[in-house]
């Protein structure tokens, strides 16, 4: 029991960020829809929306599941062939830097797409709960490198020496080597608490074999924190 | 008639160049084999010395297509995750910059295991005909630049804001978008003579959707010029 007493306040939190979230999006927008749980609230939200009358340019979806839902939901999906600067886009995350608002995003495997919608976005906003704000990124999670699976004992060797304390691949449930929606490998790099988010996340991208890391350094436009007492607006220092 | 007589010398220097590269190979080593015209009359010539007593640890092929190459001469092939460390990689270039020996590679699609392949090695061997050798890259050949093709758009822009003249999406022969060995697209990016190749290698490589590029700075450790002379060797200054 007390297992659920705790659970509910933390989805009424979701839901009520991911309403939020979904009510800054205005007539004509091309959205980015991010991956996760609290995303597909805010898609079930906006799809209601898009039920009530709104009228989207298109959504352009960060995962294949996030695809899925959007169609069963009824919000027109797009691509950024189609539409290569997106307005708005709507994503969780899985720790953020308070004061930077800098982010490590991609437990759920989804990084790539969401940082290339993000970096194709005039404003990221990034939906939370109180539990995923932390004073340094790194210490609670990995942080997530999508890897070429051919240069994995590269990409592997190369985390070691930026200073990963471990680096594991990830797996799936049947316990064989996860596969990105890109055909990708993910591995999960522990470094600690990370001095300086902006160097590793440059660095990390550096290394031959590796398309793109989880930290998000500098891109978030606006945070929407949801707790007990509502959702609090906080944008970067 | 007068096509052919041309020919002939620079197929005898490739042929010569590839001799020597495969000469440099010793018993016992991992070494890792490159793509193109060169590397696979490379790929013959150690298949030779395969036949005739050569013992290598293994080979890492860099496509698909020279690892059907060096399986049909014999040439036992193996893998990184066997052999994370190459002691000696052969490859070609379309473009070496004379004095530095900075590279461009990868018109024939293979950049990114190449790239990979030469970043595990202890020691590139890059062999050329003197037709390759310019005073500045860039003049005559496009720099490759393999990229997420979810995130063409973003990417083309990016490369565009970087300087490039002409970004074009390569097609195969068909017409259709050319995929590499990873299911990847590549860019063709122009951009004249390049000033600092170090700094344009990095900068294409952190763009958001950017596997790799074709620039190969500071790899070479020792280049193999086939020319109507013989064979020259030369070490980056």
């Amino acid at each position: 029991m007390t297992g659920r007493r705790s659970a509910a306040p933390a989805d009424a939190a979701k839901r009520a960020v991911a309403t939020a979230a979904a009510g800054l999006v205005a007539d004509g927008m091309v959205v980015g829809l991010g991956s996760g749980s609290t995303a597909e609230l805010m898609v079930a939200a906006l799809g209601e929306r898009v039920r009530d009358g709104l009228r989207l340019a298109g959504a352009v979806p960060t995962s294949e599941r996030t695809a899925a839902a959007a169609r069963a939901r009824g919000i027109p999906l797009t691509t950024l062939d189609a539409h290569p600067v997106v307005d708005l886009t709507l994503d969780g995350a899985d720790e953020v830097a308070a004061g930077t608002l800098d982010l490590i995003k991609g437990l759920g495997g989804a990084l790539l797409r969401e940082k290339i919608v993000a970096a194709a976005s005039r404003l990221l906003v990034v939906m939370v709960d109180e539990s995923k704000l932390v004073d340094r990124l790194g210490r609670r999670t990995p942080v997530p490198v999508e890897a070429v699976p051919f240069a994995w004992p590269v990409v592997a060797a190369a985390l070691q020496r930026l200073g990963a304390r471990a680096v594991r691949r990830r797996v799936g449930a049947d316990g064989t080597p996860f596969v990105t929606d890109e055909g990708n490998a993910i591995a999960d790099a522990d470094f600690g608490a990370i001095a300086d988010p902006g160097r590793l996340e440059r660095d990390i991208r550096l290394v031959t074999g590796v398309i793109d890391c989880g930290l998000f350094v500098g891109r978030t436009g606006l945070l929407l924190v949801g707790g007990a007492d509502g959702v609090r607006r906080v944008t970067p220092a």
